[in-house]
């Protein structure tokens, strides 16, 4: 099973999450391009952390809203977020490859991978980019989404992902964080839903349901307090369970 | 010989110089990378342009500065400058590749190619740079720049251009821009200079003395009001002076 | 009646439209001011126009989206919005008191506009910002607009513009730039359309309905191709009608 | 006697500093204004907080640079930077007003700081943007600086600084950073030196030399680890040795 978390999001002076112990607990780093997060000097430590710790680099392209952390959803044209991802994974990958790493997966972070969950035109801006980069490279992203399915249409390789904290629905859906009960905070609660994903590929919705998820990878938070906290526990659990950990791409 | 401009210097809604005209004009496009000027969508266009029209791509790489277009010196440390030549050489191959061109060499723009002329520590970081990116990517600039002795010292190719419209001293250097006379405006005046400087490689110095230049490429301005008439000129004075025109690189 | 434009659009190196003669042309300019278009020293070239000039100065505010002009819908929070307009009323009449000036009215710029149609909460955000700033600064706007209604409740001077360009509905509403014909380009015909506005206050719809539309305001482009002709038009067409041009502010 | 720290300065995501413990405990909080650092709902933030606390708020004006967090020296012309001030002046005291308090001086960050020790013409370009925003608005600086030289010509108010954690040279310049012992550590020694400033307006150069400083404000550094405990050291100290602290301002 892989782990895999956002990384690389400090910019300039400012720092985001504890980096340096994240890297040892992932398998897979979605390491910000620069638009949302990560100037590229972070890049650069980001693939030298990577590289040196057999972590999998992906490049975690988003909006460009520095102010808004990528978080805040913004209505590019399709030409638009065509050249915005080209830019950010070209960018990222001459990062990368400078330090002998290389990128291997693309996951949209933040508004942008909430909302290629429904929005069909703004999906096929980027699965049109990866796809001009490299028809070979994986994304990794929300099973059911938008992104997912026209990237399967196009024949582009999927991966998808299930998250360790957050509550499901029956139908296998999250809970919206706006819901009480949304995210989940105990840790011992979070490595058992991890291990029985990474084991069974199931996860209990909040009405009792099993639902199957059969995520290849598992995302786990690293700039949250306790972020390391939980990765730590969420790896340890996942060992002690007999899961090897190793990376989807 | 090869003729250079700057080109791809549009941003979002604002334009800049008579791309569409230049680029059948030019062999050789310095393209901007989104640091002083260039977006994805513009830099897209020019890639497009340039495959269609068989012009070779260059990284114009420059300090972020859109406010500044990169025509104010920045200090930054090596680590800085490093990291942000390999993120917009990455970030142009990245968008070239998807609309199947590529960069096939690096000229720095603007406050960052006159502060390489004596600026040894900048100078590094961009040779360091262009280096880790591709050892065989060619670096064009002016002779006797700190950032050529720098790239020949390690091996890496090099280039050199005049400039059809500047004034010259007789040890080679360019009058400084705040000094009178140093731009030339007579197109007759410059397109004589530039065949003399593509058929003997010399240039003749504000004091009368004939200095060897022996340049690789000609610079011609891409966004100056006129710049369409000069390059036009230029181009039809070297064609009928028998001198074919293709890229260095 | 009042003539007001979008002016002072550049942004560093680059320019937008032909300031230096729509200044001569409109009674209010809407300035930029920072966050989609417009430097400190457009700003301050703005302000001084306006000044010699004796045209009223509207702050522009809009979404902080250089690369985007503005014009792309932006998921902002109320907190975020109102801090965004605060900073850029405070900037543009810092500059503007620098040289005699003021920031007498506010107009939402592109996307910011078109949303305040109809978002409640944003439109909140932007009212509280103007009323914390300054209960008496007039705001200009869209009839019917959220904008316009909170402003009108909260006990905020509000004024209404019209379009002298654009093709309106029976119910007031404009039609749609995605439908045919939402965009007039024959000049008599926009003139004869500003003429009956500033005159009657009413304007004929796509069915040959006659609206009321009574603005205190006619809105014409400045950074078309064309905008100083249709300008120019319009005022001429004004004054030989006999109608009175001087700000609503 | 004054204690200023340079306060406000998080960036949408991003924090620097603990700013909650810090505006209780200087008398004057030098607040980034969006340039280098501080968006608007952080300074709507910081203007709060200093308002509830009674601490005076100045504009922490800094280059454009937010990769560089303003540390960077950059060439701007004197239009550039005139303008630049006035709009960081202007929006920060827009953003004050909003909720009730006010910019009550200026005081130059970073690169720009350090520039403005020698550097005439953008020493200039700063004293005339204050100086046309309003003629009696305090400059906070370094006694002896070109800046403070060129406001005291213009006969504008002027306020001086010392450094509690900086070492002195008998002339009474700072040891550059780059040379060993630069800046003190020792939480007592900073404290002792705090409180010879504040009573006797001396301070002991590091060949012994006591040297006269007669600051009006003492700076703290507040983004550093182990600031808070810095700060409240020297204020505890001052307050024990019978020193008043009220802002200059």
């Amino acid at each position: 099973m892989d782990l895999n978390a956002d990384l690389g999001e400090s910019f300039g002076s400012w720092t985001m999450g504890d980096d340096a112990r994240m890297f040892q607990l992932v398998t897979s780093a979605n390491v910000a391009c620069g638009f949302h997060a990560g100037d590229p000097v972070t890049m650069l430590d980001s693939c030298r952390a990577a590289y040196e710790l057999d972590v999998t680099v992906g490049a975690h392209v988003g909006y460009r809203d520095l102010a808004g952390f990528g978080r805040r959803s913004l209505d590019t044209s399709f030409d638009e977020l065509f050249g915005d991802v080209l830019y950010q994974l070209g960018a990222l990958d001459g990062v990368a490859h400078a330090v002998g790493a290389s990128v291997d997966y693309v996951k949209p972070h933040g508004a942008l991978y909430n909302r290629l969950v429904h929005d069909a035109e703004q999906a096929s801006a980027v699965v049109a980019a990866v796809n001009a980069y490299d028809p070979g490279l994986p994304i990794l992203g929300l099973p059911g989404s938008e992104l997912l399915k026209q990237a399967q249409d196009a024949g582009h390789p999927v991966f998808v992902e299930a998250f360790v904290d957050r509550a499901y629905r029956a139908d296998g859906t999250l809970v919206p964080r706006s819901e009480e009960g949304a995210v989940l905070h105990d840790v011992d609660a979070i490595v058992e839903r991890a291990v029985r994903l990474a084991t069974k590929g199931e996860v209990v919705a909040t009405d009792g349901t099993v639902v199957q998820v059969r995520p290849d990878s598992l995302c786990i938070h690293g700039d949250t307090p306790g972020a390391v906290e939980m990765a730590a526990g969420v790896r340890a659990g996942l060992e002690a369970a007999g899961v090897s950990l190793e990376s989807f791409a």
